[in-house]
């Protein structure tokens, strides 16, 4: 975190240094939020917020900071100063990390000195659009996948740098996957690892049996991967070597296929196993694959215990950035909206009410003073700069898992076509609020 | 780098310990291109090959990374003692970062043991393809842009994490860009930082004219944001402030629009000041750009001195991920193919030999002995371990701006619809070797 602490973009510093120098630092309000439409997304996954708040607890401008931005000769010299004693001062309420969220509604809003909750605006967009991002394409993989199945990240290799991969993994596990094939991620995060074997180590040897046998060997729990030369005859083969691990007293765990007519393979290679009396042997499958294709290979038929997701994971193919802003609701004047056409925003401190049930969902957008029905979403997480612990990430998890079947079925749909309508309301009071604003003028 | 040194996916350590209990560590060399056909790009701009060779350089495994290694139970005791002492010892060749490649061009080679070709792939592949991908997007926003307008990167709030807003920051430079907004990139690596002022900023003051000569009076440089009210009148209000700098003796850098009617704004725009008697002060655009847009904005007869770009270059919107890939090209018994259909590999190490000339280039991808006219792209860049130091990141830049206006005509083109034609063939030792290996069978 440290050495990204500078995160900022440069105008937020020159507009605090002339806010610094005109005595405007008053308490003030941005919120967060996700300007609707989201294309190709009926809901979020709320995610980044404990790196938005980890990131506001830390804050700091060291001498080295201090003495590059001086360098720049943009900055006064009272204001550097300032940045010398900055400690963020201020209190954040937010939903909870993994929350079911909708574009519209505030994922979090920071209350502080005008200054203290400008500067800090380009590292909270980064960090909460980035695995927001990622959470919410994962829960689509996941309600493709279904329930049961097993879901791994593979995307290391195509990730925006290795620091992105560590998000990716993270904020996908978050969304409901079961691991990560990143050995940093499991390190960092205590992530579970996953991984198989590559078309490479196949080629290693002289012929597809003995590199079986020899992964067999020296892996514990090991699955094969049958599509280096022809998928059928390959499986043939994986199942020679569970015979031989059963008369070891061992067992294959599965098998992998990469490529090929995945419906008819898996479906093929299920019953040789099956047959066999190896039901017990899982298929993963691989390759290109996305909540689309997931579903795509389920309707024509194939059969997988799990699958490993790459590219598409990794980069939210479909929806590359999600357009999170953060804009200013109240300040000492009381609150503010922005009316440019097609950028409003909804003025003042909020609350989003929420009643659920199996299957039913509806949301109100309220004043932070209303009472409504239902279960608030936001609390506060950061008060006078201190932050409220984390919970542990495998329950919260659990809940965001609990929390996707429990959505309005066509919430749950997956297909580009259907246009989702955010089940988003406002309270009489904001809306009240609103009303008279518009009245106001400029 | 020192944290994610562990990006490995994980089935390259159990490959490798495989290979280890098996002596099976024999000079291996791999290869790293990207596949063709890749959408709407007609041309990358490598990068991340510096990153790439200082990971080879620093690469260790030390006791907190073998400790949870030991944890995961799936390595053998000799395997882990082995990465205990672990340096990478291998050669590399690589094209120069910066330089202009093609899809099927080897963009670096590594020739090592194979263990330790094998468990670099992870994080070699995410580097170039990320640094690549940028790089190559923020080209052809350069070449859109035209040579003498100022481009800026303002992509940190919409970027995968603080790192890869830094890495962005970094690949958009070396592609042409002239700065970026992320203080953290000027700070950490020299780059030219870059910003004006927000909306907010003018908002938050009573009117636009008194926000205007705040700012300006506050910064060296100023920059007006000209459309949170009404861009025409804003223009109105910054010449005003032009005109009271004058008579300081100091000037109105520029103004800046970042919505509307931009072609037709930006030349009302123009003639305000320039009627007025102030062609210095300068025109900026920003709001969803990219290549495209930009493009479209001066065929609509648009016209500005700079663009910021955000999103649309941080995540290389209509192509969020490269797909590079890291593949055995030769072993102890040889040179080595894949042959799976769409998924073939040239065999051997090679070379690139470029020739060029204004407007014209064509390259031979040769076998790593032939000796062809022109330039060879690939230099060897790290030897047993140590590699050669980096070229400064400006003249790296200066000679890519060169080479994008060398480019024939039809590389230049940023349509969509257009089929990009690489202008790359096979070598007579090439097409000779691949011939041979076709015939030799599984």
């Amino acid at each position: 975190m440290q050495e990204h602490g500078m995160t900022i973009d440069l105008y937020e510093l020159t507009m605090a240094d002339s806010y610094w120098r005109r005595g405007m630092n008053g308490a003030a309000v941005f919120e967060l939020f996700v300007r609707p439409p989201v294309p190709h997304r009926r809901f979020l996954v709320a995610a980044g917020v404990e790196a938005a708040l980890e990131y506001l607890a830390q804050l700091r401008f060291k001498e080295p900071a201090l003495a590059y931005l001086r360098s720049l000769g943009l900055f006064s010299e009272g204001f550097l100063d300032y940045l010398a004693g900055f400690r963020f001062s201020g209190e954040v309420w937010a939903v909870h990390e993994g929350e079911i969220v909708f574009p519209g509604e505030p994922l979090l809003y920071v209350r502080a000195p005008r200054i203290e909750a400008q500067i800090v605006e380009t590292y909270l967009l980064n960090v909460v659009n980035f695995h927001t991002l990622i959470a919410s394409k994962a829960a689509r993989m996941r309600l493709a996948a279904g329930r049961g199945a097993s879901l791994a990240d593979f995307s290391p290799r195509r990730d925006h740098g290795p620091a992105a991969a560590l998000g990716v993994a993270y904020a996908s596990y978050l969304g409901g996957f079961d691991g990560t094939s990143n050995v940093a991620a499991g390190m960092s995060s205590g992530l579970p690892v996953i991984g198989t074997m590559a078309h490479s180590y196949v080629m290693s040897f002289a012929n597809e049996l003995e590199a079986f046998r020899a992964f067999a060997a020296d892996h514990p729990r090991p699955v094969l991967l049958i599509d280096t030369y022809d998928t059928l005859r390959g499986a043939e083969r994986a199942l020679q070597v569970a015979r031989e691990l059963r008369a070891q007293g061992r067992s294959l765990a599965g098998v992998r296929i990469d490529s090929g007519d995945l419906p008819t393979l898996t479906r093929k290679v299920r019953r040789i196993f099956d047959e066999a009396g190896f039901p017990e042997v899982q298929i993963f499958i691989s390759g290109d694959l996305d909540e689309y294709r997931i579903q795509a290979f389920q309707a024509a038929g194939g059969v997988a215990d799990g699958y490993g997701v790459g590219t598409r994971l990794g980069v939210s193919y479909d929806l590359p950035a999600l357009g999170g802003v953060y804009k200013l609701v109240e300040d000492e004047s009381g609150p503010r909206v922005k009316k440019s056409p097609g950028k409003q925003t909804l003025p003042g401190r909020k609350q989003v009410w929420r009643t659920e049930g199996e299957g039913e969902l509806a949301d109100v957008v309220a004043l932070a003073g209303e009472e409504l029905p239902g279960r608030p979403l936001l609390t506060r997480r950061l008060t006078a700069g201190r932050r409220e612990p984390a919970r542990p990430l495998a329950a919260v998890r659990e809940e965001v898992l609990q929390s996707l079947w429990r959505l309005p079925e066509d919430l749950r749909i997956i297909a580009h076509e259907e246009r989702p309508q955010y089940p988003v309301s406002l309270s009489p009071g904001l809306r009240g609020l609103v009303a008279e604003l518009e009245g106001a003028g400029d």
